[in-house]
């Protein structure tokens, strides 16, 4: 399993691609941001986040090459900076982005998935969900300035934002594809689609598995906005700034009113959710199509 | 009540039409599709059913003179004929279209509810029913190509496909209109509409009883595509590949996760819809109001 | 307590604004239509109902200066008009309009929530759901001949009704901004929004606490159709007789099968839902945050 795959970006590919999660120590030590920064000189950290305390905004760079695979460890690392931040009574405003070329995040790690034991599967899985409650739930406002592909995992991501905004690059596409792995997009993944781009849209997007362009992307809603890449940033900051101006504890109080039932959902099922999960993970025929699927992005690298 | 209404199809006109459901047996015998193919020399069979064993594409013709009217008959063939589709391992897809000229299908017939003894109503409910059970959970990819007009029952049905396709034709309409018989769509006929246009859009089609014409039918959502009549079976051909393309499985249980909670909600109470439709059918106010509207009918025919 | 503000109409300002409910006896006296028509001369009522009984549509003008803010007084006439209107079985239809210059209402009354005792918050809070739920439920068709700006409250008055209609005047301005003072929609303004413009337009309008120019309000469905404003009551008399047109008892139960999940939620929620209010409007930060709102709009106003 000393291998890494590569993104395929090309539109239409499936997109929930998995690297090897190398063999960076997994230790849940507290980090605090600035000690993320400084630690950025290493090789080790996988996200970068620049705090102003001026104007109570952190920017969170994801850069776990070569394509932001969500592994244990970098779910991990991406729950502690937020918790991090959330504890600072200084920080109101979280902007997510990465850090590498034409990729925002590819998703979920396959190689946790893949040859795993069901414990550890379970545990990738715990992880998972923590870090979409986690994101889901801020207090903070958050925006995902997307700028790449985003499949699977990587649009899960962004969806618990607040706002979405991204590049306007018709090579990048954003989707829930899980369908195209033959895995399914469980539950609490359609819930926060459906929040997000209705019931009908959601019922396609999810068997097709869908990754759609940005135009696309902006047209059912499952964008806000797009921009040119080098504007992104900018154009995050400046609504960020708007949503500041709102009285803060109204809007928390409002957020939290949209979202609570879809997040009573899943933490009123957590393990059974988990349950779910490692048994169809673990079944014969879908690690047989997992190992196709690693075996076919391999090739093409090659 | 041997006289045949024939279907209005000015837009904008009440379109849950009936027939008489002539005399033929209810024998619910299991025929096979291939036996109701051949059967089709005959005039008894109201569906054909092609089914192409290299694409695992089944196609359901109806073909119920004059208007495909959803009597329990027809109801029953229905249900019959896609259970031996499902059954059979070799069939992934299923169009469903019409034989006849300018309408898809009436809906509900209008003669099951008038003029009938309670039980024969519940009856007629259960295989309305049944119908909407069997197509909303079916584990094949269905398609409709709407050739025609479809009202209420009519529409029913294209709705409980995956995807809907129709005949570009102005002088087509589509759309659940019983409120303009004075008739309520049941709250699962309601549910699926939800699901597919979304709650406002749903308020107003249901309270006005709106029948739209095709272009406005895409866009709220009512259907998903326009072509040429004549390009229609093929279209629907060629984006039936396009699903069959997915993995079966996860796209099987990704369907089911999005409309289970609708199906369930009728499957545990099926009983009492089926009182509550009885009784509110045999009242005498709902009977004289369908008898007027027959008679408008009738006399608009002669 | 003795000043009066005046409604601020500049796009994207706060509209939650308040008047003093005058010194105006609250007395709960039974008015008919009639009589409150003929007690328009004095300045006493805040509404006039003209009722034509050859059409059986009634249009209630708020009339209740400057802004019409929906204070405990209003609150009370306006239900007991509806109520009367709904017990008149001539009655059938209702269009809802201003007879102020450039505002159809300013929303709940500000001074109804500052510096009062907690019983009178509640009493208040009371007619705030009653008005809800006797609009929303209501058996007749209604409409909102939305003649100017209609912020909060406005909005939500507006949004119990069938269908809206807005004067196409780019400095009206409609929407749910009570975060923008810093209280809270509560969940049935949520739920109503929603069941209108769907989860993601809610979820940003109501943490922004966004006030809609007409064109983008009807570009999410907040308002169903723009007129020129002198047109605007003949075009919400036109769409009244084709609403009337339909067989009423059929409208009345699908209005009342897709509203009655929404207003059983608050039903069985009354007394939390005003205690929950009550504790929170009482806080000192959030009294604080109201007295600061006054004293800015009477400082505009100087």
């Amino acid at each position: 399993m000393a291998f890494r795959v590569a993104l395929r970006r090309s539109y239409g590919s499936p997109g929930l691609v998995s690297q090897l999660s190398s063999s960076s120590s997994r230790g849940r030590v507290c980090v605090s941001p600035v000690l993320i920064a400084q630690r950025n000189q290493s090789s080790s950290p996988k996200i970068k986040v620049d705090f102003d305390q001026n104007t109570g905004v952190a920017v969170m760079h994801m850069q776990s090459p070569p394509v932001n695979s969500l592994s244990l460890d970098f779910l991990t690392e991406l729950c502690i900076s937020l918790e991090k931040l959330e504890m600072d009574k200084g920080c109101r405003g979280l902007i997510v982005t990465s850090s590498l070329p034409k990729v925002f995040s590819a998703g979920l790690d396959i190689l946790e998935m893949y040859g795993k034991s069901p414990e550890r599967c379970g545990e990738f899985w715990k992880a998972v969900q923590e870090m979409w409650l986690k994101f889901y739930s801020s207090n903070m406002v958050t925006i995902a300035a997307i700028n790449g592909s985003s499949p699977a995992g990587g649009c899960l991501l962004s969806l618990t934002c607040d706002y979405r905004i991204m590049a306007d690059n018709p090579r990048y596409s954003i989707g829930l594809n899980e369908t195209l792995l033959g895995i399914v997009a469980p539950f609490w993944f359609k819930d926060t689609l459906l929040n997000t781009v209705g019931h009908r849209n959601t019922e396609i997007a999810l068997q097709l598995g869908l990754l759609y362009k940005p135009s696309d992307a902006l047209k059912i809603g499952l964008v806000d906005q797009l921009v040119p890449e080098d504007q992104l940033l900018a154009t995050a900051t400046q609504t960020m700034s708007k949503w500041l101006a709102i009285p803060e504890h109204a809007r928390q109080i409002t957020k939290s009113m949209m979202r609570k039932p879809t997040i009573d959902k899943l933490r009123s099922s957590r393990e059974a959710d988990v349950q779910n999960f490692v048994s169809f993970i673990t079944k014969e025929s879908i690690q047989k199509s997992l190992r196709a699927y690693m075996e076919m992005l391999r090739q093409k690298k090659a």
